[in-house]
């Protein structure tokens, strides 16, 4: 589907819902009790079927280089001031977040330079959640992805292909690092060569629900350096695929616009 | 749209509007009939596209109080470490930003609370570009939500209300904030009473395109103490406005989801 159809789509899928719902609560009782059941009152008209794929963010939330990467430090509070206000310190590489093709090459392009185009996107996920639980260090393979194009068709052009390997589930907990007595990491990501063999398609994305696009063992940021300097981007830490088809659903990146930003945290929506 | 498209565009809608017989079938037979005709005009629009709203942040983006609220240092470079890195530091409220109803209360909801559902909302747009270009003033009135609804109808449930006030095209100039010689600044905003008459819908948000939801003369935040406490969010600063339909749009708020946060730079893109 072309981008301006993805758009059309998703937009035809919540009015229809949104009638839906309309035509269920000026109709039956019944109709109107299982519309309600599903939606707050509050939200009765609003459009459903939005997925949060963003963690919060906070100050031990587990990071890369494991150090703490978020500060803040309140400057003003309602009591004394009549408001709260926060400033706020961080790296870019933080929480669920976006990674720009500059993050890794010398002039890629920055956050604010991704075309908002290339920001709603089809959504794909390959799930790999049975190996990893069996294998901390499994990886996405070529294979893998064979497999879900003869289930499901090519991959979408400007899709997002999104790694479910279950490890959204561990955050709080050490696994989610999951660091061995030498310091090293064993968590799923992209193996290089289906990085390699995502670039022959139109895909605009990868995302990962672990701390890197690479498999936490990595010695080299190999997927990075295949990936980012090719024009594509990564969103790392990202949640809930679990309740998500493997296709169909719209993703929405709300990466920060920050003139020469290599990246950061993004509010992540699925449509579904 | 390409001939793939047209033809699963064709599908969904075919399929929508089987979905919405039946709810309409399993209710009463007025329900039926008014369900269809609120279906038919809504399709006859033909979405186009994503438009970002979102202004590029930056050390010199304007800011409410004065003093620069945006800073970065660089921490990794791709020459001497492979990859690139910003530490960033910023007030909350800086550049395109979400204002929670926690900024103005004691503990009303953080940003990381709203619900993901009135993140993704109706966008309705009230236009007094004219009025704002004659008197830098100028405040968005309850006659003008009158004389939007008496056009469009109810504002929809779970909406953002913009202020269209033509003040984004100023950005970069003295005249976003405009400031007098007493350091007062002039430029457009909600009055209190339209933010009163918009408590009395169940609007989700409202937005300007300037650097405070209160023209810049509100001695009082009168509009921020209505409306945020009631639970309700805003939006600063936004920008690309003119290019959109006064309704029909969904604005998608990627609003940081910051643990206790008080609101901040949010990606904010409207899907036509
Ligand atoms: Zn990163
Ligand atoms: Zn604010």
């Amino acid at each position: 589907m072309c981008d301006a159809c993805v758009i059309e789509s998703v937009k035809k899928n919540m009015l229809s819902r949104r009638n839906l719902f309309r035509a269920a609560a000026a109709g039956a009782a019944t109709a109107a009790v299982a519309a309600t059941g599903a939606l707050s009152p509050a939200l009765a008209a609003a459009p459903t079927g939005a997925t949060d794929l963003t963690h919060e963010l906070y100050e031990e939330f587990p990071t890369y280089f494991g150090p703490q990467q978020f500060f803040r430090e309140q400057k003003f509070n309602f009591k004394e001031h009549t408001f709260n206000l926060f400033e706020l310190r961080y790296s870019e590489h933080t929480g669920t977040h976006l990674d720009a093709p500059l993050h890794f090459s010398a002039d890629g392009l920055s956050v604010a330079e991704i075309p908002v185009e290339n920001l709603v996107v089809p959504l794909v996920i390959i799930d790999i959640r049975e190996r990893a639980a069996a294998d901390p260090d499994a990886q996405l393979t070529p294979d893998d992805i064979k497999v879900w194009t003869a289930a499901n068709g090519d991959i979408p052009d400007n899709a997002c292909v999104a790694l479910n390997s279950g490890w959204s589930q561990h955050l709080g907990t050490d696994k989610f690092r999951n660091a061995d007595a030498d310091g090293k990491m064993h968590f799923p990501g992209f193996h290089a060569e289906a990085v390699e063999a995502l670039l022959q398609t139109k895909a605009a994305g990868i995302a990962v629900d672990t701390l890197s696009l690479d498999y936490g063992l990595s010695p080299d940021f190999a997927a990075h350096n295949i990936w980012l300097p090719a024009g594509r981007w990564g969103l790392e830490a990202i949640a809930n695929l679990d309740n998500l088809p493997t296709k169909g659903a719209t993703l929405v990146v709300g990466a920060p616009k920050i003139r020469g930003g290599t990246g950061g945290p993004s509010r992540v929506i699925a449509l579904v």
